[in-house]
């Protein structure tokens, strides 16, 4: 397979998305080839430091879309962007899969008016995989699609379950949609309007309505929610990993100065079982096609995951899996 | 002032509702005094237990509504619950204020329904002070209204400010609307008009957008929602903390087995600074009176900090300082 990447998108700078690349050369197979998409200078400049493998090549690109840019404004205007440039080289079949740490809101848009979507799918929905002590959970949508209708929440349960099943083989996952209580009845019109369309599809295993406070305690295996909701959750947890961590140690500072040495080792081991960079981007569930949205600060080894990843979605063909169970509705 | 207590709504029983209306009488002033609100008998049977202040008296209720109870339902069946019953003392006059830690659902249907709106207000918000390591931070609303418009998140921040700077002396306090991005245009169609709305108000010191990785960064001091992403970001506030705590110190256990006293003990520190039940119970603003809202499992100390609460939400006259903003536009 031909993955493209963007080689300006990562807020680390192209050599950070350039030695992930290198790296992730690991998991080709025989045949597979790499497509460093950007600023060929640029590009050149930071291979020619290293050793290339042969089978990573550079497509030019000669703009690049910045992070505040308005999403639709930028892909309209900037047709010889990375990611545009992407997203149709992935159209026109000469690209199978795409990988992305710039502005997730411009990849949206780009797949959106250049990918389009898999045959059935109303809305694609961003889902990241956040690791818990109870095992790999799934968030769809974390900010794709921030004014969702039921039909697109029903359609990320499903789209969820078979790509959490096929990267971590999580059989049957349970599926719960985030709401403000457990009961069924509550909520606003949107998650009650989804509730009933999950519920009514045997193909989901649909365990009800959960709240924040279940995050971590393995209740579900895929959490649904609209992409204003998902962003907000994917940042809060972001934010207060770090944010605990930070208030804990500076305690241990106080009463524990001894022992700052292995705390902090503890502390890493913990930082580095939760890190984002670990799991490697989050696919862009519906689209005609794989694009993978790495986290803005993606190292290295993040780039590097996301390639696995490529690799698993078409080995495991999720878009064809989810043709099967969202095009005959359509 | 005359303040009922829902003696019948913790999670820990009238018990925990009873030795915190004892333990809070230190905060009344002469002339004050508490009326606990539930099946006499078993209040009765508490306080015989031990001595009872003078300024404590019982209030007769046949009923009591069930967290699983649909809260309108229930308010309107069960005119002679404990809440209900708080709700049309006040309306009456015949307290100042009340508290409950029962159905958060049914005290806002039944302050709605008997207690009435502020002249202005359109709709009540529940304002929660969550500590965090720069300081006081007011989340409002967190459960009140799932579907909330944007005038009444607008009036949220209004609102919300003037109980903050009441209770904890902070000026001007600046105000953030929670989105998915920092960028103005950024976020759903509410969150957009109420930008426009807050921006508008120079009454308001409104700050922008701010995400859920800002909530322990200090970058503002109210962030407003509507209920349902509020409830959810609160839930995830307990969910995660907790949880992360969990996390570490079974790491901690692995490898520091002789250091977990002093561990534990630091953790014990962080954990009474970030306790719910050291604030005492979330005003339910905008409605005509004082209604004080426990956390489920409040225990006797959070109890008795909803007393200090409704103390000082009466002497800094925040309703009437909310009205004087609100009423002049309805």
């Amino acid at each position: 397979m031909r993955i493209g990447l963007d080689a300006m998108g990562s807020d680390l700078g192209p050599s950070e998305v350039i030695a992930g690349a290198i790296a992730g050369c690991e998991f080709l197979d025989d045949g597979d080839s790499l497509v460093l998409v950007g600023d060929e200078s640029v590009i050149s400049a930071e291979l020619e430091k290293c050793e290339t493998p042969p089978n990573i090549t550079i497509q030019h690109a000669s703009e690049t879309i910045d992070m505040d840019e308005s999403p639709v404004v930028a892909v309209r205007s900037k047709p010889d962007s990375s990611i545009v440039k992407l997203a149709n080289l992935q159209r026109h079949g000469e690209l199978d899969a795409c990988i992305s740490a710039g502005s997730t809101g411009a990849c949206v848009a780009a797949c959106q008016m250049h990918l389009r979507r898999l045959k059935g799918v109303h809305r694609p929905g961003i889902a990241v995989i956040v690791p818990t002590p109870k095992g790999p959970l799934a968030l769809c949508d974390v900010g794709a699609n921030v004014e969702a209708r039921p039909s697109h929440l029903y359609q990320y349960g499903v789209m969820t379950s078979v790509y959490l099943e096929a990267v971590t083989g999580i059989k049957n996952p349970r599926v719960g949609l985030v709401s403000v209580g457990e009961e069924e009845g509550k909520g606003n019109e949107l998650v009650k309007k989804t509730f009933d369309l999950l519920k009514a599809d045997d193909n989901v295993n649909f365990v009800g309505y959960v709240e924040g406070n279940d995050l971590l305690k393995g209740v579900c295996d895929v959490m649904i929610s609209d992409g204003f909701v998902g962003n907000i959750i994917l940042k809060l947890i972001e934010g207060l990993g770090m944010g605990f961590m930070k208030i804990l140690v500076k305690q241990f500072m106080e009463t524990m100065p001894d022992q700052m040495e292995r705390i902090m080792e503890a502390v890493g081991v913990i930082a580095k079982e939760y890190d984002f960079n670990e799991h490697g981007g989050a696919p862009l569930l519906g689209v005609n096609g794989i694009w993978i949205i790495c986290h803005g600060a993606s190292s290295s080894d993040g780039i590097k995951n996301a390639i696995r990843e490529c690799k698993k979605v078409s080995a495991h063909k999720v878009n064809q899996h989810i043709t099967e169970l969202l095009s005959a509705g359509s």
